[in-house]
């Protein structure tokens, strides 16, 4: 089933459900007000909004007006999001200067998680110069999992899967890594698409707690990427267990990938400008694609083989504060 | 005016307002049933519970029952926590084997919010053998602060004073850092003392937007360190504006100063147990005190110069998963 959240005024927004076709909606309202206590009463409220995609998908429901979506969670207690995708993690280590120590364990940092934009709304930048930057990645939303909680065991806590941006500023993002404590500015709030799907939705293509869809990114009209999103050195199954070693993890948390990347990224693309500019940089010795500026657009879409774009599409465009 | 927050059974409890002399109270729920509903309302709230303070500093409400107490913001939409005492940065730096450039800019992580313990709640962490260490340090709470905030204005959104318990996982603190990625695993749920202030109940002893006051701490009975809160690389107006530099900070947010440390540590003590091991570790060549064990408690208390401790006292066990 796939669940949207619409605008009504209220931080949290209402909860619907939508046809598979992304056609249609019935509002989820008497059974949970929002996507929050859903994550909160899963068990509860699953089958009845079973229910509702089950008769959305036989035709009923009324029609969806894409203009009126939030990000299907308008805001979390949590995003911790990793960085799973090995041919971009090498690549920017090698571009950043970073010499991060070879670990077996996941990548993750937390980031801010009081409000993701929703999928077409304005991302509000206070500076051009700070090196603006989408990465294109999948996430999922868990409800609670105990600390301690096991990978096996984690995979069953994986209730919707989500397609993200996770804005970065690329001017501070170095300086703040060599800190070792992390991004702050670096990260700004991340935008959701408007679409959250139990993994069922996905078919053959959730396999291993991973959405093997192509990440399909237009920068300002043109095709940017089409990287897969299969690849992932961790399953979110593990990304999920490794968040919750030492907390709780609070229902309605969010977990990244990390930017979506592909070995083959000199054929089908990049995810994020910084990537590009890592191969130039590799290549010809110095990054020619600059970042991005006030007014110019991006466009992202997972698409299935199908043809079918289970997440919907984020579409926005950076804006000066 | 102090504030805090009774355990009722709901994540966010119901609040109070607390005598002076942290003995009476009376509950604010005519006004404001949470503390989080206050720092999104502070012009309109902030005047009746002022009458509500000086009805109880002039001898009426209820007796107090600290056993009741959560933590005064029992959850928050984001945790910031700043590291501003150069004696304990350059130290842990060394002793890390951290190689951190010279900035000119706070250093800052953002850590989990979705609790935060009361301030004697026991302490839950998976495996003694993680380093457990705690780090005493205080803390502020804005009201809703825009982007792009400068650090004069940002004072102004500074509502309330809060101590703060950040506990840390030393055996995983120091990998997770080198990573560029910060803290996840090594920072589990922090803890408040039971009260928050506004900054006039600390007299001169808020200055310059720092808490100039001592932090006493013991631990498994033992005084541990009295490092006073005054000497902080950058005050918390400081830490606020370099938080808003990119992202809106929703009201409610909690931005804390790093483990309180003082030039002398040798002489007054530390806020955190990885200060003392450090100090060993350069003097003698090796550590000799043990991080934390299950069972053991650790307290902590603000205490003004009259002897008054403006934030109650935090006194917890760390106990097994």
């Amino acid at each position: 089933m796939k669940l949207a959240t619409q605008l009504n005024g209220t931080p949290d927004g209402e909860l619907i459900v939508v046809s598979r076709d992304n056609a249609r909606c019935i509002s989820a309202g008497d059974v949970a007000a929002t996507l929050q206590y859903v994550m909160e009463n899963w068990d509860a409220c699953e089958p009845v909004l079973q229910t509702i995609s089950d008769e959305l998908n036989a035709g009923g429901g009324d029609q969806l007006d894409l203009a009126t979506l939030a990000a299907p969670l308008p805001r979390a207690w949590q995003w911790l999001d990793g960085s799973a995708y090995e041919s971009h993690g090498n690549l920017m280590d090698k571009v950043f200067g970073i010499d991060k120590p070879k670990t077996e364990r996941p990548l993750m940092y937390q980031g801010t998680s009081d409000r993701f934009y929703g999928p077409t709304e304005d991302v509000v930048i206070p500076d051009e110069s700070l090196g603006i930057d989408f990465e294109g990645e999948f996430g999922v939303i868990v409800d609670a999992v105990p600390m301690g909680t096991d990978a096996a065991t984690a995979m069953k806590h994986i209730r919707l899967v989500v397609q993200i941006n996770d804005w970065s500023l690329r001017t501070l993002a170095a300086p703040e890594m060599k800190t070792g404590f992390g991004w702050v500015q670096a990260k700004p709030a991340s935008s959701m698409a408007p679409f959250a799907v139990t993994p069922d939705e996905l078919g053959d293509e959730w396999r291993n707690a991973r959405v093997c869809c192509d990440l399909l990114i237009s920068w300002n009209g043109n095709r940017f990427g089409a990287a897969n999103g299969e690849p992932m050195g961790f399953g979110f199954h593990e990304l999920v267990a490794h968040a919750a070693r030492t907390r709780h993890l609070v229902a309605g948390t969010v977990i990244g990938s990390g930017t979506v990347s592909n070995e083959n990224f000199r054929e089908c693309g990049s995810s994020c400008i910084a990537e590009r500019r890592g191969i130039e940089i590799v290549d010809d010795g110095e990054a020619k694609t600059e970042f991005m500026r006030f007014g110019v657009r991006v466009r992202m879409e997972g698409k299935l083989k199908n043809g079918a774009a289970p997440f919907g599409v984020i579409d926005q465009k950076v804006v000066s504060l």
